[in-house]
């Protein structure tokens, strides 16, 4: 049986991921839709989640739509590729809500944009070995090529605030070395990290490739879910975001600082 | 009421880190106890610990140490810097058994070494943070000079494997770099990680500097003690040493290899 969301009538943004990377998400949904409240929720306490084995991604998903949809959300983004990839079918037989994720919206933008249909993905280990994409992709035909490459490094460099460094962008060239050499034409960020280093990343795959960004793409999604159903005349626009970890040291607050420039409501969850 | 461990007459070491690093001091103690039977729990599944709050640490270290002891352990090691520095004193009042752990004999070694009385300390960002080490020094003598500095990429360099990368020395080099300007003599690495680029980081930060390994310390403490206090006529050999992680995917399983060489009997915990 479905457990049930809350009935409101107003709408009210549940955003998960297994920590802060989902933040780059929420700067996109509060680009376009600036009036609908959010609740994020980053289980900071269990992160990362894409080492994990499937059953305990589903498990720990499970627990965080549970705690949105109690918070007061009715519309649940899944911003975590790990939690998207491995328990969206799990959480939409689960839940009586509408659910988005970040890894189907870039696949759909991936193909409409590609012309050659040779498509790069990156992203952490985890994502990659999962073959998420090229399954997702294939599924539309089997005539795209997927250059999968994991990157395990960038998500680390974010969290250090090392998007300007030699190191960083030599990182990133080597990574994407291989893509370049395969002649993608579009590339997928296959991590809520990687958009904070877009630029670099534009910078070395080359200026002519285009870049799919799972933010961009989700947000989309859910500013035509909201437009559809609901009357944005009835948005409580004074109602404050809440941003709750499921832990809360020093270190995680710097992190968050450098995803979201301005100041927000933080609480330990 | 502190929880009584096993009375066996026979040692059994049980190691515990939040994850893949505690390994190296796995390493250490088989160099030097082979014949000693061993437990390993690695908390795969709620890694890292270094960035999470002090009382969540304590709790996860408490569970930690109980599944050691259930399954059969009578020494804990506590082989994480983040549990170390969090929750040593708490789980000596929890539990009646020793308990030896990576912080306090790299601090002794140190002050044992160094020279000129500047010792340099690495770590994560969150040990680093806690100035467990230079709390620990100057404890012993206000004389010492610590120069602390935080190495977040290291960690993930390691799991990565890159090992032998022109990246990593790089890397490796501008952590070091003010450390050597400022003349430290002994450099503890405050991380189990750490000890597989021990190489790169003597070379950079130079031949003539004591390098302080946790994983040699904290195995010549338990090996003294084991001496003391049991008769290794019986010991058992043949007892095969057991590797549980609370986590265990693929990904999980690359990283171990990188970390053990020889083929080593692992569990799901």
């Amino acid at each position: 049986m479905k457990t049930q969301s809350t009935n409101s009538k107003k709408p009210v943004i549940g955003v998960f991921d297994s920590g802060v990377g989902g933040l780059t998400v929420v700067r996109e949904l509060k680009r376009i839709l600036p009036n609908i409240p959010l609740i994020y929720f980053g289980d900071t306490a269990r992160t990362p989640y894409g080492t994990k084995a499937a059953q305990t991604i589903q498990q720990f998903a499970k627990e965080d739509t549970e705690f949105l949809l109690e918070a007061g959300a009715n519309i649940i983004v899944i911003a975590c590729h790990s939690a998207a990839s491995t328990a969206t079918g799990f959480l939409k037989e689960t839940f009586d809500c509408p659910i988005f994720e970040v890894v189907t919206p870039s696949v759909k933008e991936a193909v409409r944009v590609t012309k050659n249909k040779r498509i790069g993905v990156i992203g952490t280990r985890a994502t990659i070995e999962s073959r998420i994409y090229e399954r997702e992709i294939k599924k539309i035909s089997e005539d795209y090529v997927i250059i999968a490459k994991p990157c395990p490094l960038i998500v680390p460099l974010v969290e250090e605030g090392w998007f300007d460094r030699r190191e960083t962008k030599m990182i990133v060239k080597k990574y994407l070395h291989p893509l370049k050499l395969r002649c993608v034409d579009t590339l997928v960020l296959g991590c809520t990290h990687y958009p904070m280093l877009k630029d670099i990343i534009q910078e070395k795959i080359g200026k002519r490739t285009n870049i799919v960004d799972p933010s961009e793409e989700v947000a989309r999604l859910v500013y035509n879910h909201v437009k559809a159903n609901f009357d944005l005349k009835d948005t409580i626009p004074e109602k404050k975001d809440v941003f709750y970890f499921s832990d809360l040291g020093p270190v995680t607050q710097e992190v968050i600082k450098r995803f979201i420039k301005e100041p927000i409501e933080v609480k330990k969850a």
